[in-house]
């Protein structure tokens, strides 16, 4: 059981998100608002484990509903961009999640961590209410609209969809180097094959009915997987 | 609508994986066995897409209700297996997806791609199912026992959990490297970081009360995305 003045600020964070409180299961979410760093045994990070493939469904189940006349490459873009710490951390911050977060103090003047932490608690959060319910129900209704204005602004963006380019500002912004594409065989009469590499790894094969088509394909695989080995790289 | 001996060829794959047809979507289910090599218009590329998230979360839903007594750095090593394309090829081959999978000729006779396209249309198929009754409820009874079987296995390996040796294994394998663990400085009392680096770049940080649990956590982190890398460098 938590203390009557932790529920009552769980409840205040609640009220902010709209979330009705009625099938709420207030230990869950007590515990998805305590950091690792207040204590290694009763913390978030099973609760952030599981919120991971809730947000992943929630998410899917919402491109489906909403921009299902959109090719299979362009939501896996918007799929990649919707998950991503920084949007994740965006959301939590508008709530003011860190003041509802349990952590110890080293962490919380760490600035450094600040993006992963918030990024984190949303997805333990997520974790914690569909486990309430054993249902997406109390997620879909509040979650949707954040992501629906966020698909909405990352479309609108000239670069969206443009993988190569993408990937060549982010190979350019780390090391000064441009991606390698590699036209490889294809066994298949007008399939054309392209891999991509990057430090000396290849990041992405792409399949297309042209050499450019191929490209842009190896490229939107190569740079979420490329994008997260920067990400880890620039937390140390 | 499909052609009624496509519908038959269909029936008999759903009686072999013992899953009622009753609420099936054939429409959906015709599609996730039609291999974009077949046609680049329509093909299971959207149906698996959808099916990875599924998947993902299926095998949180099992490992909570089987596992919950394990630690998260666990969990995660037995779910990275679970999704795997090694063993999503291997559970579809055990029921002949091949057979039932519409695919160019050219496709069929490449034995490089022959396991990718199994655990593609596997997730392809979990997508129909869920979107045929827009729940799990068909996919839970029957994926896990399988998903039990394999977590059984995995669990009895020597190796498992001791991410060090399985990462060690990995890069000695692919390039007769070690990967290089590196202290970094932990502003929080009593907790160690260490980095692990592979080829200039660091794949993990991981945290702990000791070097070596920080170290064993590091190791975990950089697993996934390693094996990863090396296995999109092997597609080529």
């Amino acid at each position: 059981m938590i203390a009557p003045n932790r529920q009552q600020e769980l409840k205040q964070l609640l009220t902010r998100m709209q979330i009705p409180d009625r099938t709420i299961n207030w230990d869950l979410l007590d515990q998805s608002l305590i950091h690792p760093s207040f204590s290694t045994t009763y913390n978030n990070d099973y609760l952030e484990f599981f919120g991971d493939s809730v947000l992943r469904m929630v998410v899917v189940i919402f491109l489906r509903n909403n921009y299902s006349d959109r090719p299979v490459g362009d939501l896996a873009a918007l799929r990649s961009h919707l998950v991503s710490d920084k949007v994740l951390a965006a959301i939590a911050d508008g709530y003011g999640f860190d003041r509802f977060l349990v952590m110890g103090e080293s962490a919380r003047r760490d600035p450094k961590t600040s993006l992963s932490r918030l990024a984190n608690s949303f997805e333990a959060v997520l974790g914690a209410l569909y486990l309430s319910t054993n249902s997406f129900c109390l997620i879909k209704d509040w979650l949707e609209p954040h992501l629906s204005d966020i698909s909405v602004s990352v479309l609108a963006k000239p670069a969206f969809g443009n993988s190569k380019a993408a990937l060549q500002e982010l190979t350019q912004a780390n090391w000064h180097i441009l991606p390698e594409y590699k036209a490889i065989a294809s066994e298949e009469y007008q399939v054309f094959m392209v891999e991509v590499w990057v430090n000396n790894l290849c990041w992405g094969v792409g399949k297309g009915s042209s050499i450019k088509a191929a490209q842009q394909e190896a490229a939107a695989i190569a740079l979420p997987a490329l994008s997260q080995s920067i990400e880890i790289s620039a937390k140390s």
